[in-house]
């Protein structure tokens, strides 16, 4: 597929009259933040634009839009479908891949796995997808308002974990000090993004916590968490999602294993590992996969025992390997 | 007391033969980076230079200097003495405040309560003390290289909370740029000051939060760590302190108040609050004292029930009144 830059991206982007952005299924800071400002930026050189994503969208993330901006446009219409963070076109979301995935025009990401399937501005480097946004409002001769540096913030901000990951460069905290000059409300988005949680997640934490065994002189953690935690506490899958990372936090943890049971009894591992350990490997022998530091693998309901034991030998051969 | 600005600070430091820097007890990331990126610049300069801390420094900060870096110069020797972070002398810790709060020569720091006890550089509206000493250094005509930008990548990110409290500005986000440019590994530094915590940190924590308990109508919360549960899992006081945040961050929750057993059975209860409730107004009514969104007071061994509910009486007047 034809690939684009920043300059040719804004200029097509130009020419539409009506544009549908897309955003990915479970949508996060950066795919919404990347689509409301596009949007915004849009609007404001005369383009009708809305935002679509196959699930709801939190409610947290509602500063960054009003109600009409969201939504389908009525079938028969004629427009522009533009993706924002979006990998793979199955990540549109079962029920609309059928209606979207060959109507992407334009696909905008920043993501190493990105698929190509749509003309695209791939910038592989960025740490979000909110960084090239920046850089297409930019060129479409948009200045940025408050509304429009919140939304880059947030991609930002939520795609790096604060600026703490690996992802971040030079060009991120450039863009951050950009945008705050610029109005974005960095303490509040802050506060809701990472500083706001509910009761039911805490307990859920503490319940799990205590779960914590380790092994291999302590290079190793495993945690679980059982469906009757998530329900005297609560929560659901969702709120396991933050809990999953704490055991690679342990002093002298290389690779954690967080065991979560589903529904059906059977458990969701997902692992967790400091450089050179690759968690991509263990769960690979273990018929799953994933990065080199954040992989999955099942464990089934009937030979969880079993299965357990097997994923502690696969890590020890990882560990003495490195 | 005399105060200076970034280039006649440059002026003093310049001047001088041989520095003896001093951080405040309790050594932080901000004190520490501010003190070893200092040193280091100093040096280039041929000026001798040294850090002291009347505390041990905690071994996650050995990546910013050498063991002949730290220490004390002998009695009779001529040397200046400079406070880096500190805002009060007291705090260069009981034993040494005799020998060195009166010979100080400069302070440069970024408290707003600083007590100008010396010649000063004072930047209040700087997030970190280490964005003053990243001017100074850059007023020395010091190139900043990889073992600076860390140290003061460190002071940065940790008063922070890795870019994420609102004392951050556009300033920190452009310095913090600077410093990635400049080689800083805030990777590494973000993994060990963020990450890595004990085992027993986070059995600590599960206890801890087992304890919460939510009051009107879920504005209120407090959590409660015993002495026993400090014992159990082989944790101290220092341990405390991050955990002490953590019932402000339930959805709903506008003051929080974490109470600690010390060791003669007397509590510390610290208050953090969200705008607009004032934490040192509700302390101050306890006979304690703070910040409007961090303060603290004491609860009575004997009347600890009693206290405790006097001590809600005064969180419900705070928040009738916003």
């Amino acid at each position: 597929m034809k690939k684009l830059d920043v300059e040719k991206t804004a200029k097509l982007l130009k020419q539409q009259n009506k544009i549908l952005i897309l955003t990915h299924r479970n949508p996060d800071g950066d795919t919404l933040g990347s689509a409301f400002s596009l949007m915004h930026a849009l609007k404001r050189l005369g383009i009708t634009a809305k935002v679509f994503c196959c699930d709801e969208i939190p409610e947290k993330y509602n500063y960054m839009f009003e109600k009409q901006d969201f939504g389908e446009y009525d079938d028969g219409d004629d427009f522009t479908v533009v993706a924002v963070d979006i990998a793979d076109a199955k990540l549109i979301g079962s029920e609309y891949i059928e209606k979207y995935s060959d109507r992407v025009k334009l696909c905008i990401d920043h993501h190493i796995s990105n698929k190509e399937y749509a003309e695209n501005l791939l910038l592989r480097d960025c740490a979000a997808a909110c960084e090239i946004i920046y850089d297409v409002i930019n060129a479409l001769g948009v200045e940025i308002d408050k509304v429009i540096a919140d939304c880059l913030y947030t991609g930002i901000s939520t795609d790096t974990g604060c600026f703490l990951f690996s992802n971040v460069t030079q060009r991120t905290h450039l863009i951050a000090a950009d945008l705050i000059e610029k109005g974005a409300d960095f303490t509040e988005i802050n506060k809701v993004m990472f500083e706001t949680k509910s009761k039911g997640y805490f307990l859920l934490e503490a319940a799990a916590l205590q779960t914590i065994e380790t092994y291999f002189d302590g290079k190793c953690a495993i945690m679980t968490i059982t469906q009757e935690m998530m329900d005297s506490t609560g929560t659901s899958e969702s709120d396991c999602d933050g809990i999953a990372g704490i055991p690679r936090k342990i002093e002298g943890v290389l690779v954690s294993a967080t065991l979560r049971e589903r529904n059906d009894g059977t458990f969701k591992a997902s692992l967790r590992s400091h450089a050179p350990v690759d968690s991509s490997k263990i769960c690979l022998s273990m018929g799953g996969g994933g990065h080199a530091r954040a992989a999955g693998c099942e464990l089934s309901k009937e030979c969880f025992d079993n299965d357990k034991a097997k994923l502690l030998t696969f890590i020890k051969e990882e560990l003495d390997r490195i």
